[in-house]
């Protein structure tokens, strides 16, 4: 009776909830002794992929992101046409994060037996049309049945060695720079969940907002030109706001941060909603999250240089917002004293 | 207002629920139009795992099965390192269907979040042990908070191009064989849910059939020795039941099968406890699904030197249970009349 002779269902001890470690706590705990066989694994856990050799002087590039209805989105409050899409986007992003190309998906779907074979095949084709666009392949899956809708898309995608861009080359002294806008996803939701703004934004906020949240386009092309300019020292994507994605950073580097305030890039669209709803644009910049943007980082001097490639390039806006220090510093929020105190929290799945 | 302009929720028109047209009548109408650069893709969605070109002679298998609490395990009902291992196995069992060496795996887990850290260790506790065993990494993934515990786990595995065994190649004439015995898994269960059962099966009997149930074990190195055999012509895994299986050979091969339900290798075991429950063991063996052993082809002749090679390397029972047929023919279960007509029936996700 080895099978069930003690109790391998709780593992004995005093129970931690995962809630009080959280979603990273948990990773690590769990992601100790994992390389079985080390030949050709450059990255396991850690970064926003993990990085495979396959040729001499190849890549492949693995990463998976699972969303599940109620915490990541809200069925009903999502086109499943949009969510297809920002399922795929994601994972996309995971890969321009590591200045790689998307060549491959793999989608596993749990859903519920009240879903027809029309909302699937809209999903499906949410996720078609930006596969197609980024000539991406759909090669495999799963699908099954339960009672929360789940979707979980693993991409693959490849890299030169030397083209690689991971989280742990940062160095102190650098500058911290982000594509785009931050917190128009955020905006976007809330132009989504408080019905109070109906009717109060205008249609051209509503549109550019809904999109950022809604139908993310993953950086690929502005990823693609940094790696081309060769001096980018870290990278990864802003999936849950800057002020917690920096310490992935921080920690892969051993360095610290300083974030400027009053530099972060924020459109004037969210800013309006932001307004309207009593909320702090800079908040949502800082820990909004779903920006699916590029943080990155280059020697100081070359901030100049990016901006210029990105204007040549009509990639948008892209914004020195911080600088790189030394380690033991932590991440710090410079700006007006008031609002640094309720900024600084990332997101983290289990807490709260 | 484009976004939200028509009723892209439902897709509108006749809804077709995914019950009415099962899992794999699903897969079928998604599966269409999903490679966008052909460049290296061998084989897309349609067998145990995609294959894609990496080097000159190299391929890359990917695979990944999703399990869900409720559907594919009960929480409480298999300790969770027995799972871990489980989830795991069923990944490298797909490898092993394609003639391939699994190497990495990523695992994406939705926690409810009434689970503990000591859980979460124990189930990846039980990954481990099987990937340290066999030299497979755990090289990324994600972790979330949902509902209903699900786990995805996706695996890359590599083989020589001229080493992969696809379920493609199955000609009219060839033979039908599986390794060890089919309806163990099916009758562990059996042990697990039915109460009536308890005490009244041998240690023995119970400590085996529940190791199939529980922590099957992949068929790594009886693949490897058939794809050193040089002529297997199709193989895959059987995860739903041979009768539903066998299927998906004579589908990708364009031919039929016959399968002998007095050759159907079955453990005494097995027989006993079917016995006990009032239940069919061929049956099982035909339907039970879950004993992940390896179905596969081979030219008319050739089975005897299967047999001898399992047996000189100590690789368990390998039997001839059927044939292929010509194309039109379908799958025939050859055998007494009364028992057909209930034994053809393959396990479908979304059916019943």
């Amino acid at each position: 009776m080895r099978r069930f002779s003690h109790k391998r269902f709780s593992g004995g001890g005093a129970a931690v909830k995962i809630s009080d470690i959280g979603e990273f706590g948990l990773i690590k705990r769990l992601a100790g002794g994992t390389i079985f066989n080390p030949n050709g694994v450059i990255k396991g856990i850690g970064d926003d992929a993990a990085v495979i050799m396959t040729g001499q002087d190849r890549v492949l590039l693995v990463s998976c992101d699972m969303l599940v209805d109620g915490v990541h989105f809200i069925y009903g409050k999502i086109p499943l046409f949009d969510l297809g899409h920002k399922a795929v986007a994601v994972n996309m992003s995971d890969i321009a994060a590591m200045g790689g190309v998307p060549r491959h998906v793999l989608v596993s779907l749990a859903l519920p037996s009240r879903f027809t074979v029309e909302e699937a095949e809209e999903l499906f084709n949410g996720m078609k049309s930006l596969l197609s666009r980024r000539s991406v392949n759909l090669i495999g899956g799963d699908t099954v049945r339960s009672d929360v809708f789940t979707i979980d898309v693993t991409i693959l995608g490849e890299a030169l060695i030397g083209s690689v861009i991971m989280r742990s080359g940062a160095r102190p002294g650098d500058v911290v720079m982000v594509t785009g806008s931050l917190g128009d996803s955020a905006a976007g939701l809330e132009i989504l969940l408080n019905d109070q703004l109906s009717g109060r934004v205008s249609a051209d906020d509503r549109e550019y907002l809904l999109a950022a949240h809604l139908t993310p386009e993953p950086r690929l092309d502005q990823s693609s030109l940094l790696v081309k300019l060769g001096f980018v020292t870290a990278m990864m994507d802003l999936s849950d706001g800057l002020a917690g994605d920096i310490k992935h950073i921080c920690e892969s580097s051993r360095v610290g941060a300083e974030i400027y305030l009053d530099r972060l890039p924020y459109s004037q669209c969210a800013a309006r909603v932001a307004r309207m709803a009593g909320k702090n644009v800079v908040h949502w910049a800082l820990n909004g999250g779903e920006d699916y943007q590029l943080l990155f980082t280059v020697p100081s001097g070359k901030e100049e240089e990016v901006i210029e490639a990105f204007c040549g390039a009509g990639l948008g806006a892209v914004t020195a917002a911080g600088r790189i220090t030394d380690p033991g510093c932590g991440v710090r929020l410079v700006g007006f004293e008031e609002d640094i105190k309720h900024l600084a929290k990332g997101f983290d799945h289990f807490s709260g």
